[in-house]
């Protein structure tokens, strides 16, 4: 591929008069233009005013030709009768002039006709389609499918946030479901990728040097062992002026963000003494759940609450207040804000309902310009609070607990909020914060992930959406922060598509998942399919170690569960290592002679707990292996308890020796598995009861992140 | 579609010929010939064999023709040159014909040459592939699918036993990814589907009127507007007999299986008074089960065992004996059934390891023969044993536990049979039987379906496999069964693709697992997708009534779990309800204004207990809501077990008023909502804690169920 200047210049002039003239849509010659500008290859083509130029010009471009009317008022040119192909003479290229300026004229009287295109006629190769949208979560995107049937009924197309780099455009011909196809399946010749890739890429800095550009359409692309020509291009401009969102600075952020997460005080207003109120529940979290800072009830009727000076305003505290929690109705909140603005708060954490999700737009609008004139952060409205255990700052109507841990999880809606800490309590999972989000006026998730990142205490993090304000900022923070912690996401919606108006086939491709889902993939993301999903990997992933390699090994007490952790190894696109006869022999020696070796290693039931120990020792010893999935089989010769104590010390001994893999375990038997996998939990190794997927699953969660971090290359 | 009776003479002397010179192929005139017999239309063409016949031919028939060289030992026509396409004058023909004849000659010197076929050209319409495979499990098997990337890359291919219905061949037209193309997609005339269907139909009843017929590959199919025409027919034979596997009468099933399960005696071979021997385990779980029938001890060196009299050998027994329950080493095994066989046993519980899965194969060949040389039924080897709870009737080494209770589960493994006992004692699931199948030597599924079938304490069934010994005999077994009860099936080894010698394309195609998933979707099969969710339907099914109709609707007091659980019913295949005007407004009756209606019916937080008890209500007692979806937010207001106790009171009112529908609940909150969910379950209302996904899941498998039951056709 030739390497392009772009001609910012060219593109700007060809805009510049569509917008001038009030148009949304190009003439084909305007995106042939613009493509030109960008090295985006079309057909050879001239523009004709009469029979007889059209007849020249079809000489010059080579025959046979296609003939299209150039309108600024025809968008739909086949159904206007004004398009023909396959002429093949100078004679037919003059009555096919003719014939459409006739079939125009019928379509539409009034309409001004600028000409007829005379286009070189292309095909053969591979037909894809490449294009980009503007995706109202996250602006531009670029698309690309193969052609037809396949992205029209199967719809199989892939999504990029635009600009993108070569290697992610040519990673974009990977990742459709019939990319064998571009590679030469079936005995075609395999499509040039670095034209392909190329094209991609140019439509992507294309649509990001011009916001404007609302929508391209190079649909079919016919792509060759030569190169990529697109034979129709079709580009829509925005009406309007185009917004782009505000993003604070990251240090901005960040101090705001270090004050609310670690405030040196805690102002609750309405605070009250009366059980069942939030602002006592809120109280007695506070002072319960260990919080060392000051804390200040705000309360006009009290002296004191819970033992605790009350002030009637904000204004009256003494000190510096760092975070006001609101306790208040919604009615009261514009007036409290205003005041603790005016106090200096950073955060305030806003409790009350009743603002957008029941209708209250404006009063939401009022209490974020507040906030907004006063550089006050806020968190909701219309959450259950948030809470940072390593401050033991449980500002929240929710209980505390106390498995202080080194995973943040955070929520938009308050049900899930308490799903979340119920299954934290009772599975001790160890957090570092639970953040409600609510109705994210004002701080969302990427200022949350602009401060875990940073935070020493958060190794993890997880996070309940239904939307995002800004898709853009979200991936940027995100892809930040997978580089060292694994970002979980559990985005709910998934199978609504989203009513959406398509002025073209790529727009109609973008389903709103599938945009999600792409670019959510691409920043690193390791997406939940539901909610128990990311609170399992929430707990698990922290506890196990990053694989170095995608060698995983299975060891199983039962031939049947290592059957079933093998399909669940495949499902989570783990690579079953194939084992080298070294390795083998190493493992027959310690198993019965008609125990399998091989991947899975059946190590057959009834086996005493040293079986167990020396497979699983020489699995975590061997370099060459990265994983080891365990399946246990109770029996009386080795009882769940003393397989899970036999485990927690070899994983521990070869940990305390540098061999630090993930291991997870499957076990099967009576009820007392249940105790044995607390057991193995409480010491780092995950295992489940009754299941062969889950352990595989979170496993392949890690590995997931393992990848999309770099931390896998090798 | 013109009715064709097929010719079967005409198709044995073909295969007859080709069988007595030893080929496994069939010429193309041959496959032609097969065709023609059975209405499966081809085009015209005609042998040649001189250059001057061809072309005479070709004006025959009609140009353009296709010309192709006929040889017994040239099977890839291509490859070998023998292949030209779009030959439109009767020069061309002439020319053709010898470039051929050069060509074949070249390739294979001694190649026996028959001529050269001329054959129409035809093209257009769409491109599909029909075939038919002999599969190891299901024997003849029909494949269904679009032609070229489709079916090569993307395996968009759909499988049905054969011989099947034109309902069930037009049902495979609907089956697969792109079957919107066949009706007409991006503007392409609609394919004739009875003319695929009788197609594909006619291929089903020739495979199976001829066993000896491996394979068959028509490829491609042209499928216009106004008919379907095989171009290229490629018939593979089997070199050796066709052996078909040997069924039993049901009713010969019957009279065993009833003896087995409930059995007037018991007969433990091996029994042993001390601890930690399966002999003994076995004696003191059928004591403690609380057996009614005989039991008797067989122990040479005891006169009595565990407080009853013991016998040296089974012939010692004063009575009768149905059932021998085997606890001895395998090389004691053969001698015992022996003499167990001529005391007239029905059943031998083969518990015993170390036959064909320790590689002795021959040993539990041996016992195979014996026990049907006596007429003995025998279960394993190689098990845990089985249980019969309505008989109390625990014949295994795993303690018995006292919840009965409807579903039947059987294991392949003794691992998955050991987790299945413990997940059955923990969630307290009501369970009729469990059964452990090993190593299959006798009795399989078939045998235990026809046994669930007309058993009235079973009202489901769960089975784990890994195989099946005849894939068809359990087909017919299930298809009867699911009639009035689910079959829930855990089929491992799900993405281990089976080494098949692959010599068409249809072939290529059948990974085996494809194979399963179409065949058992297609008998009924409710099919897990892991050991956790075969547990989790087992569990929750037969708490289910069965739905009247696909109206699923969403009520819930967290608008997040109500994102969720819709996300869930559209992953399940569930229909969300439009809502009539009317039911709208009787709901709105009941909610906050700012909650919504519609559905999910978002009552929102903070209600009381009466807005949770007016719509569950109202859903139940509306006829035209068929399924409830509840998701319940733990608030101060309503408490878990204030909402476990009010939904269990309200559904139980509803069922008795004859409102039977299925409630499933999903709960979010802190712990006690666990509590919640087991006080739910307990009183007949699927609930669980901490996922939106599970609930929904279960209520999707009891809607296959019923949808393949026949029962929603309403």
């Amino acid at each position: 591929m030739p390497n392009v200047t772009p001609d910012p210049q060219a593109v700007r002039e060809v805009l510049d008069k569509a917008r001038a003239e009030g148009r949304t849509g190009l003439t084909a010659p305007e995106g042939k233009r613009i493509c030109d500008a960008y090295g985006i290859a079309t057909p050879g083509e001239g523009l004709a005013t009469s029979a007889e130029e059209a007849a020249a010009l079809a000489a010059e471009i080579g025959l046979p030709v296609v003939l299209k009317i150039v309108s600024p008022d025809i968008l739909h040119k086949t159904e206007a009768g004004g398009v023909l192909v396959g002429l093949a003479t100078p004679e037919a290229v003059r009555e096919g002039y003719a014939q459409i300026m006739a079939a125009a004229g019928a379509y539409n009287a009034d309409a001004a006709i600028d000409g007829v295109q005379v286009q070189q006629m292309i095909g053969g190769g591979h037909e894809v389609i490449i294009g980009a949208v503007t995706d109202p979560t996250f602006g531009k995107v670029v698309a690309f499918g193969l052609g037809g049937v396949l992205v029209e009924v199967i719809k199989d197309v892939t999504f990029r946030l635009a600009p993108l780099s070569g290697d992610e455009a040519t990673g974009m011909l990977d990742d459709i479901k019939a990319a064998e196809v571009l590679k030469g399946a079936r005995g075609a010749a395999p499509a040039d990728r670095a034209a392909l890739a190329a094209m991609i890429e140019r439509v992507g800095a294309l649509v990001s040097d011009f916001p404007e550009i609302t929508e391209v359409d190079l649909n079919p692309v016919f792509a060759t062992a030569e190169g990529a020509i697109a034979a129709d291009v079709r580009i829509l401009l925005a009406a309007g002026p185009v917004v782009e969102p505000v993003r604070l600075p990251r240090d901005q952020i960040l101090a705001s963000m270090n004050r609310i997460f670690k405030p040196r005080s805690v102002a609750v207003i309405g605070a009250s003494g009366e059980t069942g109120k939030i602002g006592n529940s809120v109280m007695r979290n506070l002072i319960n759940g260990g919080y060392r800072g000051h804390i200040y009830p705000i309360n006009p009727k009290a002296p004191e609450i819970l033992g605790l000076p009350a002030y009637p305003g904000i204004a009256d505290v003494p000190g510096d207040v760092d975070v006001a929690v609101f306790a208040i109705p919604a009615k009261f909140v514009a007036a409290a804000l205003e005041e603790a603005g005016r106090k200096g708060v950073a955060g305030a954490i806003m409790i009350p309902s009743g603002f957008a999700e029941t209708g209250n737009v404006e009063g939401q609008q009022e209490i974020v310009e507040i906030a907004r004139r006063h550089g006050v952060r806020m968190l909701g409205p219309n959450i259950y609070g948030y809470y940072y255990t390593p401050e033991n700052l449980c500002a929240t109507f929710c209980t505390p607990y106390d498995v202080k841990g080194s995973v943040a999880l955070t929520s938009q809606s308050g049900g899930i909020g308490m799903a979340i800490l119920g299954f934290s309590r009772t599975t001790k999972m160890g957090v570092s914060a639970i953040v409600g989000v609510g109705n994210k006026a004002d701080v969302d998730e990427d200022d949350l992930l602009t401060f875990f990142e940073q935070d020493d205490n958060t190794r993890c993090v997880a996070m309940h959406l239904e939307d995002l304000k800004d898709g853009r900022g979200f991936v940027d923070a995100v892809r930040r922060v997978v580089k060292t912690k694994p970002v979980i996401v559990l985005k709910a919606g998934r199978t609504a598509m989203g009513a959406r108006a398509a002025g073209s086939h790529t727009g109609a491709l973008a389903g709103d998942d599938k945009v999600y889902d792409d670019i959510l993939r691409q920043a690193g993301v390791v997406r939940a399919a539901g909610l128990n999903d990311m609170l399992e990997y929430a707990r698990s992933l922290p506890l196990m170690p990053t694989p170095q390699g995608e060698n995983v090994v299975i060891i199983t007490g039962a031939g049947g569960s290592g059957v079933l952790l093998s399909d669940a190894c495949v499902d989570n696109g783990l690579t079953l290592m194939e084992i080298p006869p070294d390795l083998d022999e190493a493992f027959r020696a310690y198993i019965p002679p008609f125990g399998a070796a091989g991947n899975p290693i059946d190590i057959t039931g009834g086996e005493p707990p040293s079986t167990y120990e020396n497979t699983v020792r020489l699995g975590l010893s061997d370099p060459r292996i990265h994983a080891l999935v365990l399946g246990y089989w109770h029996t009386i010769v080795t009882p769940p308890m003393v397989f899970a104590e036999l485990i927690a010390r070899v994983v521990a001994d070869e940990r305390a020796k540098g061999n630090t893999k993930p291991v997870v375990a499957s076990l099967a038997g009576d009820t007392e598995v249940e105790e044995a996998c607390e057991y193995l939990f409480d010491h780092g190794v995950v295992a489940y009861p009754y299941t062969t997927e889950k352990p595989v699953a979170v496993l392949g969660a890690k590995y997931r992140w393992a990848r999309a971090a770099g931390l896998l290359s090798g």
